[in-house]
């Protein structure tokens, strides 16, 4: 198998071979931009290595591959109109540089960029290819909009938010491996074992963020530590404090939540500290270590080369080591 | 074949069996939503008329049809958030009656959606209909970044504005019938003639379109007429008015067009005043006449039933003669 490293640069040469330079510039610049601000590829990336499992030709992967990737973008450029973010991968986000009516109107022709190249797939499974793609395309907006509606309500529970970023997140980096197996002939078995594996994999991957967006360090992070506690957004590590927390611990943190004045280098440092004292860290921690021991147990018992368990191990060893 | 009328009874009693009635309620109630808005349903209705040319079996195209009704409907949500549209149909919008953020998401789901019901056709022709279908939906994409890109420009000719709405509206209609005619197993020939028609046809509607909402009579119009005057919209009768307007009635044109403050009543009389006397109102008529007479021409030399032939006719002079 090719490293991780030669995978995302065959997913770099092949998104520099999509050909955006042509009218209406207004419409397909913003997609050439948006694609080209690269990120970790981590979707594209195991797609190609999934299919690599089951035959040499992980070429046959590389549309689908890139579809996915599409795909995300897509999703990214409508959060930013959606959240009003500016900033992206220390970029300007579409929104930002251009115009939220440009965030749509590219983001909707990303969509359909992204149905096109997954319909240059040529394999025999070219149908459960497409329903996979199609069924985590609505999860992603389901999980969207989980994740608008909590915004406002007060009781979300940790299962709720789990499920919210199973389908917000995790369920893409399963398409991308399980459509990926798919096109390089695994069979159902391998291919939902795969699936399970990336799904418990991202939802580790997305409570390592939570963490990282509030523990982490900001040199390495690449962005403003506290960005969730300044907005009260409920994460899991925010949910638990509020289970975990006693009496005065309760009512410090609901200050804080109340406080849209407060200094953010205060609020950011409070909170923090309410996060250690409750056990709220700690149980995010141990929940985030859980979901990887579990993907890591589905890699041990499936029915492919050491290989490729090795790789798929290593992958997950670093999406957890990971600073940024 | 079964009339326009039970056509369009087929296809609302397949919208009433798409199911929208799950959680999260805030993406699928606004799909529910605009889906039973109604409308003239013309684009799924001439997809089975046109697959009922080749078979009897017209069912074969139902989901296709939903599926082009479906997009349609996306394409409506999208651009009512881009123009800041509060009314459609005489019914709010989608983003009046929620906010953008719906808009766009429920939005997306339903382009999503429209994949899904494509992707159910069983025909020999599927990757053709999916790629025709992929290929129309990117063009309406340009058609509206198109149509947003004139609202900065001064100098857009009657060709860019024709190609425009070729791309904004005439593409989707000739979809629906080549999509229907391929599920329905017309050959290539019989489907590139039926595209040809109702692109033409597709073009005589909007600028019949333009001529309503100038012309029209504001009771059967349903909505008020003068929008696109106040909105200095450059439509083919604008863009002719300038090019055939002498001195005196280009100045008086102008000052219209750059008076921010005046009063409606007043604005749209005296320019609608100005397209007949310049004789942009006939010159648009005439072309529209003329797209209309290219369209029956193509239907008379196709190679189909006498009955199919009269059907489309009647449908094209219908369409002429609508007065909303």
């Amino acid at each position: 198998m090719l490293s991780i490293e030669r995978l995302r640069e065959e997913i770099e040469k092949g998104i520099g071979e999509l050909a955006f330079k042509r009218e209406p510039f207004g419409l397909y610049e913003p997609i050439e931009y948006s694609m080209s601000l690269g990120g970790k590829r981590l979707r594209p990336v195991m797609c190609l290595a999934a299919c690599s499992l089951f035959t040499d030709n992980y070429e046959k992967a590389m549309s689908a591959a890139l579809a996915i990737e599409m795909f995300h973008n897509f999703t990214l450029l409508h959060d930013d109109v959606m959240d009003k973010a500016d900033i992206r991968r220390n970029q300007p986000t579409v929104v930002a540089k251009w115009d939220a009516n440009t965030a749509i109107l590219s983001g909707d022709e990303m969509l359909i960029e992204s149905y096109k190249l997954l319909a240059k797939t040529d394999c025999p499974a070219f149908s459960l290819v497409m329903s996979t793609f199609s069924e985590t395309a609505t999860e992603v907006c389901e999980g969207q909009q989980y994740d608008m509606d909590f915004e406002t309500r007060d009781n979300v529970s940790l299962e709720e938010y789990m499920e919210m970023i199973r389908l917000k997140t995790a369920v893409l980096l399963g398409c991308a491996m399980k459509i990926g197996a798919l096109i390089g002939g695994g069979n159902a078995r391998d291919t939902e074992n795969l699936y399970k594996y990336s799904i418990d994999l991202g939802l580790a991957f997305q409570l390592q963020d939570d963490l990282l967006d509030t523990f982490g360090d900001e040199k390495t992070f690449g962005k403003a530590i506290g960005g969730d506690i300044m907005e009260n957004k409920k994460t899991y590590l925010l949910i638990s404090a509020m289970q975990m927390a006693n009496a005065e611990q309760k009512d410090e943190l609901t200050k804080w939540l109340g406080d849209a004045d407060a200094p953010r280098e205060q609020k950011v440092a409070a909170v923090k500290a309410i996060f250690e004292a409750t056990g709220a860290k700690k149980a995010t921690e141990a929940k985030m270590e859980q979901l990887y021991e579990k993907a890591m147990m589905t890699l041990r018992e499936m029915d492919i080369s050491a290989e490729g368990k090795r790789f798929f191990a290593d992958f997950g060893d670093k999406l957890m080591k990971r600073k940024r």
